[in-house]
């Protein structure tokens, strides 16, 4: 691929419209020659195969790994011989202790006034019904707000059945308005009296697969049986629901917390050249829901950076030490993060970016950078347009496993992925490796790059910033 | 819709290719006289909502209707009620007993050199592991030929493994090729020694829901335990294979033979003027494999050639008797076509056509028609083209389910649907209402409406052919 970036550039100086542009822009230093060596390197990585190759690897040779497991201990395990594989300096794992929660049988079946059985999957932190199953009738809600508006104790032995059906949008903002049905559902749920909560998966496809989740309850809120119907099974209950008949349910869930095991983070480095310079921290994470293999959620996030930093790993040293982390237990609520900042709170960290959001294209890019680093906001824009990333108009929020570390006051960068189909397969058993399109990987890790080779080497100090 | 077939039939009138066209055309007997009432009945039908509400209720109120069980007894008793409803006339449940096997618990896990759990579903007849199950290394056969060709007693304790991947094809023919591997692959496993064999799903998705089906062994040849993988975890085992290590995997699988049981056809009627005209057949199939709910297999086909019987009934009084029958136990191997030649073979059939290739446009035109009666050929060619119907140039062959009627000299129609997406459902637990675009749900129901107005009324003798 040529360089079209410099065609950009040249297009740019030209444009009328130059003038207009806002303060910061006109600083630009020399963007021509930066790009020059950023370009290359990213323009090389469109040809990446280390990331498939390390998602390739995960979902066939470990697949589900969820956290605090013997399959997250084999993922590491294996993370561990990758990284070394792959040239790595400094490829350790930390360690941490966390509270387990493991699913156990899990079948749904209407007993009247249509007798069929559903398919859906406990949400994390669930309760479990008795060994013989729970029987009661629904009570329906469309919506959360719905059931936030049930009277208290109206619930009482019933089963909570909300269907809100989610829609995907680019920017993955539906997942939280929508999603409130599972995350704090079930927790509602209970203290209006409800016997157990079904709710419609959090997800955009029109499938059989649940998508699994965590849920949470609050501290005195004994956790009931909560669980998420396939979107195809919810749809098919909201049918019978409008038959305008009672509807009973059956649930038969047995998952178990079953006490404190020991989960890790996976640390790899490629180191920089000036200590003083700080540490740029990127990474996904490991560990996944168990119905799938995790490709998408998030082979793909720890394959990505990591084959990015892989590319400066063998190119000039960077002045900063890029530090790579394949955390553990984010999806069961974020331990791996917590921990990590817990054992490096005394080390400078410059800047951090996770990517935790699929395997589709970059198509924006966000960042979180004190005013005096500005510059290299600009230069990673003109760095990752060719790539068809557009320059966000708001400010990096990062994710669950760096937001510790964010919360330190410390700069961030967001390279968001399309959340189009991401939806469809997130959590479910469909989260395999051919969800994963290797071109659209392979753009991630070019943007990935440049990112690095940008705020790797930037001559500019990145200091702290207000976390957002 | 405006009634285009009169303008393609002028078109053709004027086409200088019309001096090359073949004996029968030039025998056409005034086409657009008869196109006018046919073109009414047919544009009417692309608004038919009656299909829908019968998908949409068998999926919803009886869901899953296994031949031989319970299931399929409520799905006959759904069918009465809804028959009744629409006006048919003769409605009945015509009895008879089959062998019913069903699936018990089935579980795949690899034990070396890759821990990973499999989804997969046992085909019909296959035989079970021990209670414990059953572990041994895997036998690998890209396809269903290396399967035949490896040495007698070879795969003694081994599990077979056939890995080919069916590709899809409008026609629908990819499915006998690929198919071997399921059809005949256990058989020809058992005769060679296997202990059990996996087939990678027939069908043309990549996704975790394994597809059913039936599988048949030779007399004398004791059934193995047969099962297909889902797709991407056929293609995952494929990949562990390819590291060149053995592969050992734990099956788990109880299905059994019930023994004998009672399944049953659903006929209805549109009463024809004429007696001695003779009756025309058509129908689907009512029983499902029971994974999912049965919508597109065969939900749609019944739901499809009753909708355009039902446009015939609430009409002027057709010539010939349109019989509608939803047949039992197809799936499981046509007893319900048998069983219905059995109790009608002193009547006079004069055409039977089926649909049951799910729910998506028909396609092409096939007939098999005597001499004297190709002017409805040329008549339903002519009828169907403004649906994008093309004519195709072999002869019909109808379906299991007919296929005894073809059998003894029968004529028969052929309204092709495309395969492009069939393989992607079929069988699995993804078989459910949302697979069913009532728009092309619709086109369906056109295109047999505008056939049965064609023959059902057709001045011609409709005599005997040589069966396809």
């Amino acid at each position: 691929m040529k360089t079209v970036a410099s065609l950009l550039i040249a297009a740019t100086a030209l444009s009328p419209l130059a003038a207009q542009r806002p303060q910061q822009r006109t600083d630009l230093p020399a963007p021509a020659k930066v790009e020059a060596s950023v370009a290359k390197l990213r323009d090389a990585a469109l040809k990446d195969e280390v990331a498939y190759d390390i998602v390739e690897g995960l979902t066939t040779e470990v697949g589900q790994r969820l956290a605090g497991t013997e399959a997250e201990a084999r993922a590491r395990a294996w993370s561990v011989v990758k990284l070394k594989a792959l040239g790595f300096k400094n490829v350790r794992i930390e360690t941490y202790d966390m509270p387990v929660w493991v699913r156990g049988t899990e079948t749904a079946e209407v007993i009247s006034p249509f007798r069929q059985k559903l398919q859906l999957t406990a949400l994390g932190n669930s309760g479990a019904t008795p060994a013989g199953g729970l029987t009661a009738e629904i009570a329906y809600f469309p919506t959360f707000a719905d059931l936030q508006a049930a009277p208290a104790g109206s619930l009482k032995g019933k089963i909570a059945f909300v269907s809100n059906a989610m829609v995907a949008t680019q920017d993955g903002s539906s997942y939280g308005q929508f999603g409130a049905a599972r995350f704090t559902g079930p927790n509602v749920a209970a203290q209006k009296g409800a016997a157990a909560i079904v709710v419609r998966s959090i997800g955009s496809d029109h499938g059989r697969g649940p998508h699994a989740g965590l849920t949470n309850f609050a501290d005195g809120v004994t956790p009931i049986p909560a669980a998420a119907l396939a979107t195809a099974d919810a749809d098919n209950l909201s049918r019978m629901v409008a038959r305008g008949k009672p509807v009973r349910l059956k649930l038969v869930l047995s998952p178990r917390q079953t006490g404190v095991h020991q989960s890790g983070n996976v640390v790899a480095e490629v180191p920089g050249s000036d200590p003083k310079a700080g540490i740029v921290l990127v990474g996904g994470h490991l560990d996944s829901w168990d119905l799938g293999t995790g490709a998408i959620d998030d082979a793909s996030g720890v394959a990505i950076t990591a084959a990015a930093a892989k590319r400066l790993l063998d190119g000039p040293r960077p002045r900063r030490t890029i530090r790579v982390v394949w955390f553990g237990s984010e999806e069961v609520g974020g331990f791996g993060g917590r921990a990590y900042l817990a054992a490096h709170r005394d080390e400078r960290h410059v800047l951090a970016a996770e990517s935790d959001f699929g395997a589709d294209r970059v198509w924006r890019l966000e960042t979180n950078l004190p005013d005096a680093a500005r510059p290299i906001a600009d230069r990673l824009a003109i760095a990752l347009a060719p790539l068809g990333i557009v320059r966000g108009t708001g400010t990096s929020h990062g994710g669950a496993d760096i937001e510790p570390v964010l919360g330190t006051g410390v700069a961030g960068v967001d390279l968001d992925q399309s959340g189009q189909r991401y939806f469809d397969y997130h959590h479910t058993p469909e989260d395999t490796l051919d969800r994963v399109d290797p071109a659209q990987l392979a753009q991630n890790v070019a943007a990935w790059t440049a990112m690095l080779a940008i705020v790797a080497n930037a001559p500019e100090d990145i200091g702290p910033v207000s976390p957002k």
